[in-house]
Parts: structure tokens; C-alpha cells; sequence
């Protein structure tokens, strides 16, 4: 074997050279022509699994001491169990043998499965690496029963090794004829009592495998008869299940085998994990599969060996065994780049200075076809519908998932407290023409009309508070009759929304970047924080606390009735017959304090102000409520209790929370605030009907006249409406059916004209709800390999949730006896919750925190690889400002022109194009695209404005004619100017 | 270069041969020869820099793209700063790259600095490696300036790279004659502002590089008129400061020089970053220091390979930034290694399979002599003395910090607490012979005295649950006088400890393993945690909540108070001659509910019983205390804020949260209760004296018979004592100064008659608030290398802290105005803290914790490694069972016996020997020493009986002769028996 060497160094010299020309190496050239035709089908998955040969006195067996199915897991002899799935640290030291075994040892391809053990060593003998008097033992080793690492301890105290010694040996569990015979007898070995439950576990972890999936067996073993090591690397023509070989019912593909003699087993078992791991490894097991001889193979391990990444002895302990990683290279980016032959540069990339990580730019600020200006008539709203109806059935199909009850529930909580306040501050605002009963229908109608026919199901109407603010000063106006005057708004609103419909008008939303988007949705937040917490600052001032209060002085501490003075009272009283009675029929000291207030009463006392209790047990419930729901949604990542079991706690943790605080305010018996809906369907003020005559009630010029207020709810309502959804459509929440933000505006003006008619309340997309609504519907990949990581897949879209949340807020009118018995205070808390929860997701929150944040304990966010630090703080402040002077404006009575300060952020934005380089722009934010006139200008005049930056880091061999991005994917324009270089 | 590859492989195939017998391979041998002489002077730490050349245009400059120290920090070209620092991961690429530069580069050993690039020039020239016409060109490029990254951004926007053509290129600021200019001008380059800070700047990187630390620097360039590399490796005859070229004012030693032509550049960075990386590796860094010629580097190149961590391409993504491990091998287990000749070995352990691990076994039960048994009298108690006096001053010096403060507050809180509470109990227990006032003043004499003499000052006093149950049994038998039978028992048990002191009898708690520990720890902060508990349920009881109450029925709310029927009442007036006067003089409605008790009058309405909002109130201080706490430890490795900072916050993190949640008390001005502490010195019970008299009062048998009831609570004493003891002198808690068993109980002893003769309680030591005492005393060292964990260095071992806490004790009656607006729920809160933080450290929680946790969960403790999971659950099920037995017992009159219940633990241990192996108790427990009678026997027996397993699944070549454990180290019978096997 010492000419092992010279190989090595032919292949490496070739290939690893500093100064030679950038030629193919003989090993990435086979490769290239084996793995050339990629048309072929696809290899399967290897499961590899290897066994090691066990020394019980004269008795020897396999048994299993590791398997991979992309990640390590090792059997922990003395703790009897699997290790944790690890990254697979190697020696280079057994990379080379490994190559050096190959090399010297037998390699069989394409053998059939018949008396595999025989063929084996026959060929051995052929070939003079062993001596012929020895096959009969290596035969002997090579048929010993395999014992295989089960979930169950096998109880060995109880039934210990040496006494298995009795039990019939069958030395043809491998081979193919007896095959047939029942698997559990050749795998059950000396176990006497766990035969049927092994199968069961095998199933169990078969679900880890992909169904396609080939075993590769690797079998290590020292024996006494051997002076030196018997090496063999088998391909069988067709994967064969060989009898007990494998732990799960996998056929196997490839064996390797490796004996040698005692004293070296260490070094055989990491040359076994070598050859395992190569394997898994995607490009090497394609390399195995489609090898047509043994160099094949060792190009292979070349190959493979040109892609580790060496961590120094010095600075990392072997010892620790390393959790996958997130994410890992895809094998098709490797193959790629072996076909393009770059293997040297990709090589050079591997946690690379300076210029390595300037190629990865961020992907630009795709809208995709959903905002073209498509020219012609409601062009956008039959793209929109021809986007939208093939997915009209899975829309349903999709919901069914135990995942929407609990979306159902939390959404349609959130959405009926929604109600309730706006219902009770409309009412309070137009003198009951629109109150809670009315919020309550409208957002039932709205809502389910909007999810059933809608462009993005996802989104959840409801009363905005720039609306609340509109109808409260057009109620004012009092001169003119409003419903009638709400009617005619409502109509020209519609009317409007329409022609924008038409007109694709929606295409504007492309100019809104990262930094609007996160400016609205970080302010709507705000405001749900700050109005759950001046809710709960409110319990203090209605349930006021008794601050000097002391126990001791009770008995001084009382409110009482005092009868009027019979002058002065009668006044106000509705019963003015019985006024003769209320000083000889009524016991004013047993009146309550309302009835007290209400016969004319004066309330006298030091107590009469004060509510004990109610304000701390609100309090209680309000914080307990929101962080018990933090604590439970963390608990998904926690250790404790199964994997399926923690999602769903963390899936129904909001539910289980209001449930929880709902029973200790039960059980407390207090007289805390609680949910009242109403129990009647009947208009809150009972004189309006159902239904508002357009004409009648006002001048005519009125009429027409409301187009002008109209103007400024369409632009609100498409404002609110367009935001919302382009924070929906986030390419982060990876969405699939495409959005329709024509469609939705078209159904949000038919709806506007509906609720005029009925005199209900207007309704428009809610951001923190609709976020909420998506972050309750989001899915997971359940891993598949042990130690993969769970990658979010998308949100399960579809109609079902949303029309569901929406039926049951009409209902609720029926559900008034269960609903209350829930607290507002609890309520609120799962409002304090949504917001902050809407706010986790954003980047400008994570750069908010940065400012906190000394440098060196930054996370390592690649906008901060990219861009200096005080340009991101600089960015930073310039929305913390705009964001300032934004709450102020929403908290004056401004707040009606709120949805409109939206586009003077994207104004703000533009102008930072002086500011911000492009390229730091591209980091921070998006860019904007070109404007119109531009684009019908001429791409080539912008290219020449703009030219592509000289790539002053990127060594020129990165810059490949065959990959030269194609201009529609990367425009020049997009590229980062070189002023920032 | 084509040659390189041979001599790879010589190196290689001659050690990395599967087959050949173990010889020395000529790498390790040249090592071991120049490494051999291990007196030598150790070498300096490295500070490794690497520039690149930087074209602008025509002008060049060498940028500073990574440093090392220990760990790799790159400059993030975008970020304009420094990344975090990590594990250098290389391509095996680049090593064997930079493996053959060094064989075909100049290598210059122990130049000296003047004139430099010349010198590498005319070398290169001389060997013919580069055209004499290039002579010129070279040396211009290495004489370029050098510009280096600081923390504070260079404003690039504002003065660009390109205008810094005009500043006056010095070309010699490397040569020797140069460096006696300003650093600063060299180094300024065309930054015009910030001279003066940078090197201010300079400076504060300087704290993470040792003081003797050398530079080493690395130069990539890349230059259009070289055809091939120009590579030099300098090492300089004596450190220099070559001009600007470092970062930091350390002088260079080592240089490595890589230009080449274009066009490779990301190559040639990967190839710097390989010769960086093993410049700061510990091992290659010595071989760097002594080599003799180039073949002494290649070798260490070849070492370092041999060692080298590899990681598959499939499983890992370059990209990741490793973080540096908490623990990196030392450097002399490798050379150690290396001079032993086991590299192959020691590579095969890496992540190694099975046999792999054995080897590591738990570090056996080691006490140290502080438990040996003398045999002479006062044997014990002497060497103690010996051992604690040298340390004397030091006790006192090292307590004076910062932390100090933080610690002597919050223990001062939790023993004042602890006072006021036992005090009260005491006071009911004894019809207050002894209360608050004795216990203040004994706690404040016992402790300070204990604090000052005792062996270990780091332990608490403090009253115990049993001494309490004690007492009081002893106070009910009436017949005869408390306090003189106090007095003799208090006398008795005095002799008692004296003479175990004298016998050393403190040895037997050597055969206290783990599992009694965690058994008596976990008891005692359970009962901590469930006081604090029953404590806040307590005040919900003392003050009701009103739980039918309607807010709007306040007026029928009320309490009054009846004046008393003449006939039932005077029975129990005091103030009999008054009664006359109470029907007429008082008011009845005006007074408050005590008076109205006091003066007989009836309480009457629906309000009495109840007290508003205290019981919520107090809910909410209890609650909010503990977990602000909680959050506040937490907030310590929290990425806000800088180091110190973060590290402040979370040793003051009680008094933090004690302060808010007092002024949270104060700011809602309820009646909580508060911490009362007497005003005055002088006995609860004002009849008894300051001095118990010894004699009179009862009969003379009573004097010998106490001798009975003495030896309870001496063994009570005993026990209680030394366990808390044991536990704080842990080996985990890394305790430089010794221990002192003996001397403790000395004390105990002296302060058990000090305290019976003045009439105050019993003192002992308090395990929760000594574990709470070392916990906030614990020293973490500042990291060093960037990147580095800190590691836990041990404890503030002094007795400044204690002697505070006590006599701040004593101090408190005059501190009684301040400390009244401590409110007691927040007391309770710092309680159940101490409860559980104590908890936290406990194995035996850990293991509980396993119970809840999915197999694949369950974190990477070494004992899940190495004993099967069934036999850890079964271990954790028996120490739970014993705690609830214990449990059940102490709530019960059997608390009196409660410590004497340990030695029932104990005994459960050795019975345990029973049911797990040796090899499972070694990582679950500790093993027991071998009792008295079989170690006075023979050790040579138990051998027999206790066979050396045979190593079944250790390869022979692990067992070295030369590595053979000695037996003082690991005596055999603690190896595993192999029936774990």
C-alpha cells in the first residue's frame, strides 16, 4: 500500500496547484462524464447503517454501532441509545486511508446478490490479498448474525450476552436462498422475547427514510486469522434485501467491508465512518452509483476531499459533536459546479475574506406580474380572477387541519373584541345609529363575503380607527341627515374603488419598499400595544384602588344612601307618581348605588369612590394573559415533552391562555369587566330600520356633493386596504396562490355600497389581524432526516378559516351566555400580545435593537456583513422619526388624513435615494423601480447611466460567460452602483 | 511545484499506513526533537495580522483584511468592522497549498529587521525564484503603506479611497532606519482626522493580547507583473517593530510574504488565512519558534494536517461562522501526546465510535486530606488551623470589590428575613423567652464570630426548621425551667462537639456521596420554595378577598361597631374602672376595628371579614420580585448593553428588584406588611435577663440528665452542619483556600454554650443561603483571546462579606426606619429566588427534568453517554422517593429527627451498590469509599475480587504500558466491572 501515495499526489498535484493554468483534473473530468447525462433518473437515498464485529469469548456477531441518513447517529454503548443526529467529524488521516483501501482492495460492481459472502472472498483469494486457506473463516465472520440497536433496551442485565451462546447460529442469514425465511428469526438473534416489537420499531423509524431509499452496509471487524486488512467495496446490480443486514426493511446496494487484524480497531472504525459518510454525501453517492470502475471511486473521494472544510486542531474540540446546521449547500449547486469545472473557485468561498461575499447580493424587490400595469380595461381584476379560480377548491380542501381550529378561535376572539370596542366607540360617536350590534353584523357580513370571494382569503376585515374618526365628524355636521348623507358617501366611495379597480390602479403599490411597509405595520402595532395598555391604565381609573386605605379602620370606611331633601330632587324622576313613596316605602340604606343614583340619592361616604380588588385582578388577568401566551408559544422550542405535543401547545397558546385566566377570574368570583355581546338582532337604535332610503332627507345637491368626502375615504380605504395586503404578501410568508389585490379592492367597494345600504359600518383590511391570522396558519416541514432541521414551508391558504372566524362572529349573537364569561382584561392582553407579536417579524424592530447592542454582540445579520454601522443606525432613526411624527399626526385629529401621511413615508423614501448609496439601500431596504417614463425611455440608456460596477474584489475567474445572469432576473439597474464599492 | 506532491505523500504514506507496525512517522520525530527540550522558556503568544494589497487605480496599499489571536476575526469589507470572532475553518485546498509554498519559497530563519524587503528580495533573486528585473518592482509593493481597521468607521463617503493620491507615499516605513518616526504618520494614511484616535483605539484591542505577545504578518498581494508566486517565510532573530506594519504596537516576528499574478486572488487569501491560522495554533506556533530549516515547518504542516477536524461538504455549509467552542483542547495534552508518540491514537478518538470513549471516566470522589483521619487528638482541628492561617489577610483583601457589595446586601436581606421569621415563630413557640430581639442579636453574634474564626467563611448561620421544632417540644414540658435546661443542654452538646472535634469524627462525611447531597440540598430548597409559597397563600387568608362582591352594592358594604351589652362585656376589660365611661364617652362608630375588639364592642356587617386588595397586592410584589429577579440573572447573557454593564445588572439583580418593587409598595401606599425589626435592645420577654444563670432553679439531676436531649441536638448540629459544608465546599465550586471541617464545628460547638448561656437561639449553618452566598460571589475571568468564553474561575473566598451580613444584622435595630418600607411579600419573592436558584445547579434536578424530555431532546449530559436511560431514571426514582419520605417525615413531629434521616440516606446509598453497577453509580454518584476494616485488610484482595475488566471493546493499542493508569490515580476497584458492558 505504499504506493497509495503517488496517486494521491498525481491527482492533487494536478488539481492543487498555485500557478498552473485553471485545467480540469483528471478526477473532476471522470466525474463530469459520469454524472454528464443529469437526464438520467435520479439515484435513490442511501441509508447507511454500519455494524462492527463484536468479540463475546469464541462467539462473534455484527452489531449496529452507527447510521446516517444524511447526519451521524452513533450508538452511545454504555447509554444504550442513539445519539443525537451530529455533523459527521472526520480525520483526514481516515479519508486517506479510506482512499488507500479502495484503492488497494477489492471493488466489486454490479454483482448480483446470490452467495454474496462466497463471491466475495472468492474474488479476494483470485486477486492473492488473502491467502486461499483463510476463506473459510472470512466466510464464517462474514455470516455472523447482526444485531441491531433498537429504541428498547434489550434488558441486557436480564438476559446478558454470554448466555446467548445456546441459540442455533444460522450462518445463512445472508445469503439470498434463505432470504425467504422469516427476517424477525435472522434479526431477532439470541433475544427471546422482544421479536415482535423489533419489527414495530423498525417501522417506526422507517418513517425517517425516504421510500425510495437503498441501504449501504458497512461491516468492520478485527479477527485474530488476518495479517492484514481485508478490504472489500461491493455495488450489487439490483438493491437485494440480504436477511438481517439492515435495521430497517431497506434493500441493500452497497457493502463495504473491511477485517484486519486486532490492534488497529479504532483506526478501522473512523476508516467504517469515513466510507459511511461519503456515502450519504450526495455528489459521492451519485459518484458510487454510476461508477464504472474503481477510479471512478477514488475520483470521487477526491473530489469529495476537495470540498471539506478543516477546522485547526487548536481552536475546536473533536469532542464536541456538532448539531446540524440549518441549512446545507444543495448537492444540485455542487454538481452545478462540477459541470461548470469551478470547483477551485467554489472551493475559495468557504468562509472566504473580503471579496468571497460580495457576489451574494439580495434578491431584488420582486412584486411579480400581480402589480403590472397591464393597459387595457380591468385588466389586472380578470388577471387577478384567472390567478385565483384554479385554486377555488383546494381553498377549502386545505383547511381541514386541526391547525384552523385553533386560528379560528384566536382570529375570531381578536376579531369580536374588536368589535365590541369599535361597536361601543361608534356608538358612542354617531349616538347609537351604528353600535355594537351593528359592528357586530357588518363585520360578519364583510368579513365572510370578503374570504369567500376575496383575492387573498388571508386578509381580515374590520373598523380601522381613521374610519371611527371619519364618521365621527361626519355625524357632527349635524345639519344634514347621516345616514342618508353615509349612504351617498358610501356609494361614491364604491363608485371610485371601481374606476380604480379598472384602471389597475393598484400598480402604484410596487413603489412601496421594505421601509413603508415596515413604517405602517410597526405604527398599527404601536397603536395596538399602547391601546392595550391604556385599557388596562383605564381599569385603574374605573375600578379606582383606596391608596391610604387601612385594614384596621373598616369600620369608618362606608357609602351610604341618603334620601333627597324632598325639594330638590324630584326634578329628574321618571316616576313621578311614586314620588309621595320613596321616603316611606323605600329603605334607602338597601338601595344599590345605582338604584341610589337613580331615585335621587346622594352617596355619602369615603368608600363610595373606591372599587377594591377589580383594578389588581384586571391587571392579573391582563399580564398573566400575555405572558402566559409568550411562555407557551416559546415552549415549541423547548425540550420538554414531544415534538407533535409542543407544537401543539404552542399552536393553541393563546386559547389555552384566555381559557386559563378565564377560570382563575371564575373562580376569584369578582366582578371583573366581562364580554357583553348583544343577545338581539334589533338596529342599537331601535327608530332606524334595517335599511337607509337613499333618497329623501337631503338636499339634492348633497348628492353629489358627497363625492368630495368619498374621495377621502377611497383614498384611505385603499391605502389601509393595498398596505395591509403587500404586508400579507410578503415573499417572506412564501405564499403560493398568488395575491389579488384588484380582486380585493373590487369587493371592499361592492361591500362599502352594501353597508351603506344597510347601515353597518365600512370595513377594510386589519394588518395586526391579518398578520396574526398568517402567523397562526403557518406550516412546517416535518423533518425528514434525523437532525434536519424543520424548514417553513408556507401558510396553509385557503378560505375556510377566515369564512369560519366571520360565521362565528355572527353567531355570537346566540353564543352571548359563553362569551360572557370572559374578562376584557384577558382580552386585552391578547390584544398586548398580537401587537407585539406583529412586531417580532420586523427588521427595523431587530435594527431598533442594534442601537442597545455594543458591536461585538451583534447578531451576524448580512445586512451588517454589508453596510456600516452608522449607515444602518442612520436608516434606523430616519423611520424612527418618520414613525414619531406619524403618531403624532394619528393622535390629533389628523388622523383622518392618516392613511395618506403613507405615501408622504414613500416620499421620505425616495428622497433617502440621496442619502443611501444603492447598495446599502438594496441591504436595508429594496430598491424602487424605475419610473414609468424611463422604463419606456430605454433600458439601454439607464444601463449606460448606471454601468455595472467593475468588480474591483471579485477575482476576474469568478466571472464566468456562462453564468452571466440573464438581464431579467438581475437588471443592471439593480446592481449596486460603484460609488459604494 | 509539480514535485510538492511526492513529498506529501513520503510524509504521508509512511505514517498513514493502515497496516504498518506503529512506527514513528519522520514528521512527529523531527517535532519531538526540536520540541523535545520542554525546560525551555515557553514561546510567546502570536498576534497573527494579515493584509492584502488593495489596488486603487494605479496606487496600492496593503488593507488589513483578518486578525487572529486565538480565534479568526475578518473585516467585513460592507460593515466597515470587525465580525465576530470564530473558528477559522480552511480548505484542505489552501493547506496543502501553502504546504508546498513553504517547500519551494524562501524560508529566512532568524533574520535580522533592518532593511527587510531588500533582503527577501535579494534572496529570491539569488535563488533564482524571481528576475533580477523584477527586484525593484517587488520591493516598491512591499514598501506600500499599510491602513488598518479600526473600530471607528474612515467616513469613506466623505474622503474617498481615490483622493488619497495626493498624501506623500513613504516608502520605507517598513525599513528598520523609519521606525523611529511617528507610528502615526505611517499608519495614518490618507486619514487626515482621526490620527490621534486611532491610536487610542489601538490601544484598547491591545487588552486582548497577552502581554509578551509577538506579531506575526501576513502579506497577500496580487501584482500584475510577476508570472509566478513570490512566497517568503521570515522569522526575525529578535521581535521588531517594523513601522506601521501591525495594527498594534507589538513587535513582528514572523512574516509571510504571498504575491502573485492576477487573477487568483481568492486562492491566495484562503492560503494566507491557512499560514495565519497555524501561526496561532499552539503547537505549529512552538515548531515555528525552534525550527531549524524548512523541513522542520512542513513537518509542522504535516502535524497539523494529521490533526485537523474535517467536516463533510453535504452536512455543512461553509458559509456558517463557527462559534468559538466553550472549551478547546490545551496545547499540551497535544505536545505531550506528541512526545509520547500516540498521534494516530489520539486522531482516532475524534468523534470516535464506540470503544472511543471509555476511556473518559468520571474523576473519582476525591475529599482531599481536610477528611482524612489523623488519628490524634485534635488532629483534625490543628491541620485545619494550619491550613486557614496562611490565608488570613488575604480573607480580608480579597473582599474588597464590587460584587462584594451586591453579595452582603442580598444575604443581609435573606438573613434578616430569616431572623424576623424564626424569631417570630421562636417568640410563639417559647412564650417569647426567646423572639425577634434574640434572635437579631444571636444571629448578628454567632455569624460575625463564625464569619471571623471559622474554617469555612463562606458558610451562613442561621436558625433551622428542627432547632425551632426543638425548642419548642423542650419549652412544653412545663415542670421544669426553660432556659437553665436550655442552658445545660446547650452546655452538654458544646462537650459533645468538642469531642468530635477532638476525634476527627467530621471523616465519616466522606461517605457522603452526590446522592446525599443533592438529597439534603434539594430537600432543603424545596422546603424554602414551599414556605415562600405557603407564606403568599398565607396572606390571601390573612386578608380575604371579598369574592361575591358587586362594586355597585358598596352601599350595603359595611362594617360597624356595637357597642357591647352592659352585662356580658366587663368580664375582660382591663381597664375596669373606665366601663362606666364606654357607653357614653365613646364614640362606637368611630373606633377602629382593634379598638372595637379591645374595648368589647361586636363587629357587625359583611365587611368585616374581608380586606381589599392587600392579598392581590401582595400577589403581585411576591410575584413580580421573583421573576424580575429571574429576568434580571437572565439579562447577563442578553446581547444588550456592554459586558460590564450586563454583568452589574445581573449581580445586583435582588437589590434591583427589591428597590422597584418597594417603590411599587410605596407608590400605591397600601398597608402591605412590612418588615419590622425591633427598636430597642432589650429581651422580648422584659422579666428575663441578659444571662442565663446555670444554677437554682432546677433539680440537680436535670444537670446530668440534659446530657440526653444533648446528644440529639448534637448530632443534629453535626449533621446539618457538615453537610452544608460539603455542599459549599463542592469541587464544582472550585474553592482555592481549603476547607475546614473540623474548625467549623468548633465554633458551632463554642457558640451553642456562648448563645445558651445569653438566652439567644441555636446557630447552624443554612445550606440555601450559603449556596445563595457563593452564588453571588462567584468569579468569571475576563476573556482574553476575542472569542474566548470566559471561564468560571472560583469564588471571592474571604471573610469580609460574612462579617458584614452579621453585623449589619446587628446593626439593623437602628436601621429599623429605613428597612420598615421593605414590604414582607417582597421578601417572600427573594426566597423562593434562593429556593430555586439553589435547585438550579443540582444534577439530581437535571435528571428529573429528563423525565419530561423525548429521548432525541435530552441535552448531551456525558452520564446519558456512558449509562443506559432506564438505569438513570431508576436512580432519579429513588432519590425521589427518599425525598418524599423525608418530606412526609418533616412535616410531621419526626422533623426533630430530621438530620439524624440523613444518615438514613446514606445507608439507601450503600444499598444501592446493590442495584447499579460500579460503572453506573461512578457517573451518576460517586463511589464509596472502601470501609475501614477492608482498607486496614488488603487492597490486593479486593483487586481479586474486582477484576481490571478485560477491554473488550478497547483496541489493544489503547492500552500503552507507558499510559497504564497508576493506581493511585484510578484504583481499580472504582474502574467499571464488566457486567456494564
Amino acid at each position: 500500500m505504499q504506493d497509495s501515495g503517488s496517486s494521491i499526489t498525481s491527482s492533487m498535484a494536478s488539481r492543487w496547484t498555485l500557478l498552473g493554468s485553471h485545467t480540469v483534473s483528471p478526477a473532476a473530468e471522470r466525474l463530469r462524464y459520469i454524472l454528464g447525462d443529469d437526464d438520467d433518473v435520479p439515484t435513490p437515498t442511501l441509508f447507511t447503517e454500519m455494524d462492527t464485529l463484536q468479540h463475546d469469548g469464541d462467539e462473534m456477531e455484527w452489531k449496529e454501532s452507527a447510521r446516517w441518513v444524511k447526519f451521524e447517529e452513533k450508538v452511545e454503548e454504555g447509554g444504550e441509545r442513539w445519539s443525537k443526529p451530529h455533523v459527521s467529524t472526520l480525520t483526514l488521516h481516515s479519508l486517506f486511508e479510506l482512499r488507500t483501501c479502495i484503492q488497494t482492495g477489492s471493488v466489486l460492481l454490479d454483482l448480483e446478490g446470490y452467495s454474496l459472502p462466497q463471491i466475495i472472498v472468492d474474488r479476494q483469494v483470485a486477486d492473492g490479498l488473502i491467502a486461499p486457506d483463510l476463506r473459510e473463516k472470512v466466510s464464517f465472520v462474514l455470516l455472523r448474525k447482526h444485531r441491531h440497536q433498537h429504541k428498547k433496551p434489550m434488558h441486557r442485565s436480564l438476559a446478558d450476552m454470554g448466555k446467548s451462546n445456546n441459540s442455533p447460529t444460522s450462518e445463512c442469514v445472508w445469503s439470498f436462498f434463505d432470504h425467504v425465511l422469516d427476517h424477525a428469526q435472522s434479526r431477532s438473534m439470541n433475544d427471546i422475547s422482544d421479536t415482535p416489537s423489533t419489527d414495530q420499531l423498525k417501522n417506526k423509524f422507517m418513517k425517517k427514510i425516504p421510500r425510495d431509499a437503498e441501504a449501504s452496509n458497512v461491516l468492520i471487524g478485527e479477527v485474530d486469522f488476518l495479517e492484514k486488512p481485508f478490504v472489500a467495496f461491493v455495488r450489487l446490480a439490483q438493491a437485494t434485501t440480504l436477511g438481517g443486514l439492515t435495521e430497517v426493511p431497506v434493500p441493500t446496494r452497497f457493502l463495504f467491508v473491511l477485517l484486519g487484524p486486532h490492534g488497529k480497531g479504532k483506526s478501522y472504525n473512523e476508516i467504517g465512518r469515513a466510507i459511511a459518510t461519503l456515502m450519504v454525501d450526495d455528489l459521492f453517492s451519485d459518484v458510487a452509483y454510476k461508477a464504472r470502475d474503481r477510479d471512478d471511486l477514488v475520483a470521487g473521494i477526491d473530489e469529495f476531499l476537495d470540498e471539506v472544510i478543516v477546522l485547526p486542531p487548536g481552536e475546536w474540540d473533536p469532542k464536541i459533536r456538532i448539531e446540524p446546521p440549518k441549512k446545507v449547500p444543495s448537492a444540485d449547486m455542487r454538481k452545478s459546479v462540477l459541470n461548470l469545472n469551478e470547483l477551485g473557485q467554489v472551493n475559495g468561498t468557504a468562509g472566504g475574506p473580503a471579496g468571497g461575499e460580495d457576489e451574494e447580493m439580495p434578491a431584488p424587490h420582486e412584486l411579480g406580474e400581480e402589480l403590472q400595469f397591464t393597459g387595457r380595461f380591468c385588466g389586472g381584476l380578470w388577471l387577478d380572477i384567472k390567478r385565483k379560480a384554479p385554486w377555488l377548491l383546494s381553498d377549502f380542501t386545505q383547511g381541514i387541519h386541526i391547525q384552523s381550529i385553533s386560528a379560528v378561535l384566536f382570529i375570531y376572539l381578536g376579531c369580536i373584541t374588536n368589535a365590541i370596542t369599535f361597536g361601543g366607540l361608534l356608538g358612542d360617536a354617531t349616538d347609537n345609529y351604528q353600535g355594537v350590534m351593528e359592528s357586530f353584523l357588518g363585520t360578519a357580513l364583510a368579513g365572510s363575503v370578503f374570504c369567500l370571494l376575496g383575492g387573498q382569503p388571508l386578509i381580515i376585515l374590520s373598523s380601522t380607527g381613521p374610519i371611527l374618526i371619519f364618521e365621527k365628524l361626519l355625524f357632527d355636521s349635524n345639519t344634514i341627515d347621516y345616514m342618508e348623507l353615509r349612504l351617498w358617501i358610501g356609494l361614491h366611495a364604491c363608485l371610485q374603488c371601481l374606476i380604480l379597480v379598472a384602471t389597475d390602479a393598484s400598480y402604484i403599490i410596487k413603489y412601496m419598499t421594505r421601509f413603508t411597509e415596515e413604517g405602517f405595520s410597526s405604527l398599527i402595532s404601536f397603536i395596538f400595544i399602547s391601546d392595550a395598555i391604556k385599557k388596562m391604565v383605564g381599569s385603574f381609573k374605573y375600578y379606582p384602588i383606596n391608596r391610604g386605605f387601612k385594614p384596621d379602620y373598616i369600620t369608618t370606611y362606608k357609602c351610604e344612601c341618603i334620601a333627597p331633601d324632598q325639594v330638590s330632587t324630584p326634578l329628574l324622576l321618571l316616576h313621578a307618581t311614586n314620588l309621595s313613596c320613596y321616603h316611606t316605602c323605600l329603605d334607602w340604606s338597601q338601595l344599590s348605588k345605582k338604584e341610589c343614583v337613580k331615585y335621587g340619592g346622594t352617596l355619602l361616604g369615603n368608600a363610595c369612590k373606591y372599587v377594591p380588588d377589580l383594578a389588581l385582578v384586571s391587571f392579573i388577568l391582563f399580564f398573566g394573559t400575555y405572558s402566559m401566551t409568550v411562555s407557551l408559544k416559546k415552549f415549541k422550542t423547548s425540550r420538554y415533552f414531544p415534538t407533535k405535543c409542543r407544537s401543539l401547545i404552542a399552536d393553541f397558546s393563546i386559547i389555552i391562555s384566555i381559557l386559563v385566566f378565564c377560570a382563575v377570574d371564575f373562580l376569584l368570583g369578582l366582578e371583573t369587566p366581562k364580554l357583553h355581546v348583544p343577545r338581539e338582532i334589533k338596529p342599537t337604535r331601535p327608530e332606524r330600520g334595517w335599511l337607509v332610503m337613499p333618497f329623501g332627507k337631503n338636499p339634492w345637491w348633497v348628492y353629489l356633493a358627497s363625492s368630495i368626502p368619498a374621495l377621502l375615504v377611497t383614498i384611505l380605504i385603499f391605502m389601509d386596504q393595498q398596505i395591509s395586503a403587500v404586508i400579507v404578501n410578503r415573499k417572506e410568508n412564501k405564499l403560493k396562490k398568488g395575491c389579488g389585490y384588484h380582486l380585493d379592492l373590487f369587493w371592499v367597494g361592492i361591500l362599502m355600497a352594501v353597508c351603506s345600504f344597510l347601515g353597518l359600518p365600512w370595513y377594510v383590511a386589519a394588518t395586526v389581524i391579518s398578520i396574526a391570522h398568517i402567523d397562526s396558519l403557518k406550516m412546517e416541514s416535518e423533518s425528514s432526516a434525523p437532525g434536519e432541521q424543520p424548514q417553513f414551508l408556507g401558510v396553509r391558504e385557503q378560505r375556510l378559516t377566515g369564512i369560519m372566524v366571520f360565521v362565528l362572529t355572527g353567531v355570537s349573537i346566540f353564543l352571548a351566555p359563553i362569551l360572557q364569561y370572559i374578562p376584557m382584561p384577558v382580552l386585552y392582553g391578547v390584544f398586548l400580545y398580537m401587537g407585539v407579536a406583529s412586531l417580532a417579524g420586523i427588521q427595523f424592530w431587530e435594527r431598533v435593537k442594534l442601537y442597545l447592542m455594543p458591536a461585538k454582540h451583534q447578531p451576524d445579520f448580512s445586512f451588517l456583513r454589508h453596510v456600516p454601522l452608522r449607515r444602518v443606525h442612520l436608516f434606523t432613526l430616519v423611520q424612527i422619526i418618520c414613525l414619531a411624527v406619524l403618531w403624532i399626526l394619528k393622535s390629533t385629529v389628523a388622523a383622518i388624513i392618516f392613511p395618506v401621511m403613507i405615501l408622504g413615508l414613500m416620499v421620505v423614501r425616495k428622497m433617502m435615494d440621496m442619502m443611501f448609496s444603492q447598495h446599502d439601500l438594496a441591504w436595508l431596504d429594496d430598491i424602487l423601480p424605475e419610473k414609468d417614463k424611463k422604463e419606456k425611455g430605454g433600458k439601454k440608456k439607464k444601463e449606460n447611466k448606471n454601468p455595472l460596477p467593475p468588480p474591483v474584489k471579485i477575482p476576474m475567474d469568478t466571472i464566468d460567460p456562462t453564468t452571466d445572469p440573464a438581464p431579467s432576473v438581475t437588471p443592471p439597474t439593480q446592481l449596486p452602483s460603484s460609488d459604494c464599492e
